[in-house]
């Protein structure tokens, strides 16, 4: 054999699932891990918050801008953030893994190392997983979360006379994503906000007990998902323009690539940062900055008018 | 645009994920369904079940073969097995669909109604939702269940002394395969096996109630399930060779094909059949039939001799 690279094939399904799943942390909500049928995990209140998100290799990353390890980190950060959205706290990580018998081990077991990382940093266990041979490279995970005791927040309860606030890098994600389609590596901080968001998962269960009335992590832009809010609950959000958090950074990146670091920010996807409604100002924690207000109609706007710049990403179009 | 078919790149992602997840029976543990970042769900005893299967296109399904309809099916039916096989309850599903741009939206539409219509056999919801172009066509799906105060039933548990028994059927889905492997689209019961398991998901529940010691859902073959059970209870299984049901009506598919139906009993996997082992032939469940017992040693036996035959199914090789 000498040099030729163990792939998925040669190590086999059940020791890949093994790879994926084992010798990690636990979490402290996993009562029963990986190994079994299933996996048993806390539901402390007698509730569970659960979603899912797929990605796909060419759509949502790229092993040749993102190593393994950071394709994985996402894979999980953008569902931990769907959790803390709900104002939830994550409780545990399931992952299925379709990709061809040709893919080295190696990036298995890097893309493993980088949702078990993520994973831990949200304090939970990746207590489930399968995979499959494909010819297209897909991850798909499930979150799960704890409400202890909160009632979800959901899109659906923003009130006029509300404030919006979000928490979290905004355009950071796009600005990498613009730097890496120019050929380019650098700067690292932005890059890296590409490669593997950071969402703020503490500031979802803060902004429940802060009697947040609606809640979005940012994941189609924050305008699209602000429309989301605003369509739920049928009601009108409008942004002042001056609050709007464009990071200096973000503006020196935009001026040498000929971009615009605010359309960046208001429609760049992918940071998962999360936006929220609350009862008023005086009623934001400080994980949140405040940008606006929702009033009485329908839609989106900025100073009081429509944002005319391309609108958030469509996987489809 | 005539007779030209709408495809899901027409329909666009949030539309169809608003079709895999809306107006389907809620599911009695759907405390908050689909539409938001996550979904909540019922989790009565303070724990929740949860595991994940993906199915790929060419590997696990072939339009060409199973209607839509029959894959979305199945592909609940394997994961609302594993929650069964655990001895619990399922309380909700969530699917990851991941498809060409051009597929017809049409396939996705009646694929989600055999999700559905599988999820509402187990009396349970499609809570979440996430979709993706993906060159290959994969489906994750993740399920969730309820114990219900019960001990989760593991693989771990077998003793020597025990009974083995098993609920559901066995080779039904390898004869299906080999039906159509040959061209052939009849017995139409055969064939629907393969295309759409049956697992006995109140079985699950039913032996964990009679003090099941541990238990499988029987997805890689009979025989390669049974080892995995041996293998984690450190164990020896002697399976009695006219005990193993094999059923007429696959005698009968195997002498016309020229196969040896036992054979698809014992190896064929995909009829996610329940394999548990109990105390004492008399806490046997009425669902279950004895077919062997528990015995010091290791590895897995019938009539006290190794099986010669093919080993169970192994997706990588």
């Amino acid at each position: 054999m000498g040099d030729v690279e163990e792939t998925v094939a040669d190590v086999g399904e059940f020791a890949l699932i093994r790879r994926i799943t084992g010798g990690r942390p636990k979490g402290a909500a996993t009562l029963l891990g990986p190994g079994d049928d299933a996996a048993v995990l806390a539901a402390p209140d007698g509730r569970v918050v659960a979603c899912t998100d797929v990605l796909v290799e060419g759509v949502h990353f790229r092993f040749d801008w993102s190593p393994p390890t950071q394709v994985g980190s996402k894979a999980a950060a953008v569902n931990l953030a769907d959790i803390a959205a709900m104002g939830a706290t994550p409780t545990g990580l399931l992952v299925g893994l379709a990709c061809p018998s040709t893919t080295p081990a190696s990036v298995v077991d890097e893309l493993s190392a980088g949702l078990a990382a993520e994973a831990a940093r949200a304090r939970v266990g990746v207590v489930g997983g399968d995979m499959a041979r494909s010819d297209t490279f897909v991850i798909s995970v499930t979150a799960l979360g704890s409400l202890d005791g909160r009632a979800p927040v959901t899109r659906s309860g923003a009130m006029p006379g509300d404030v919006v606030a979000v928490a979290g890098k905004l355009g950071w994600s796009a600005a990498g994503l613009a730097v890496l389609g120019r050929g380019f590596r650098s700067p690292v901080t932005v890059v890296g906000a590409h490669r593997v968001p950071a969402p703020p998962y503490a500031a979802g269960p803060s902004a429940a007990l802060a009697g947040a009335t609606s809640m979005i992590d940012v994941s189609d832009g924050l305008l699209a998902d602000l429309a989301h809010i605003a369509e739920a609950s049928t009601v009108a959000i409008d942004l002042v323009g001056g609050l709007i958090p464009v990071d200096q950074r973000l503006i020196e990146v935009a001026s040498a690539l000929g971009a615009d670091a605010r359309h960046w920010v208001l429609t760049g996807g992918e940071d998962h940062a999360l936006a929220a409604t609350f009862p008023s100002a005086s009623s934001v924690p400080p994980e949140f900055r405040v940008i606006g207000s929702v009033t009485r109609g329908a839609g989106v706007t900025i100073d009081g008018k429509a944002y005319t710049g391309d609108p958030g990403w469509q996987h489809w179009r």
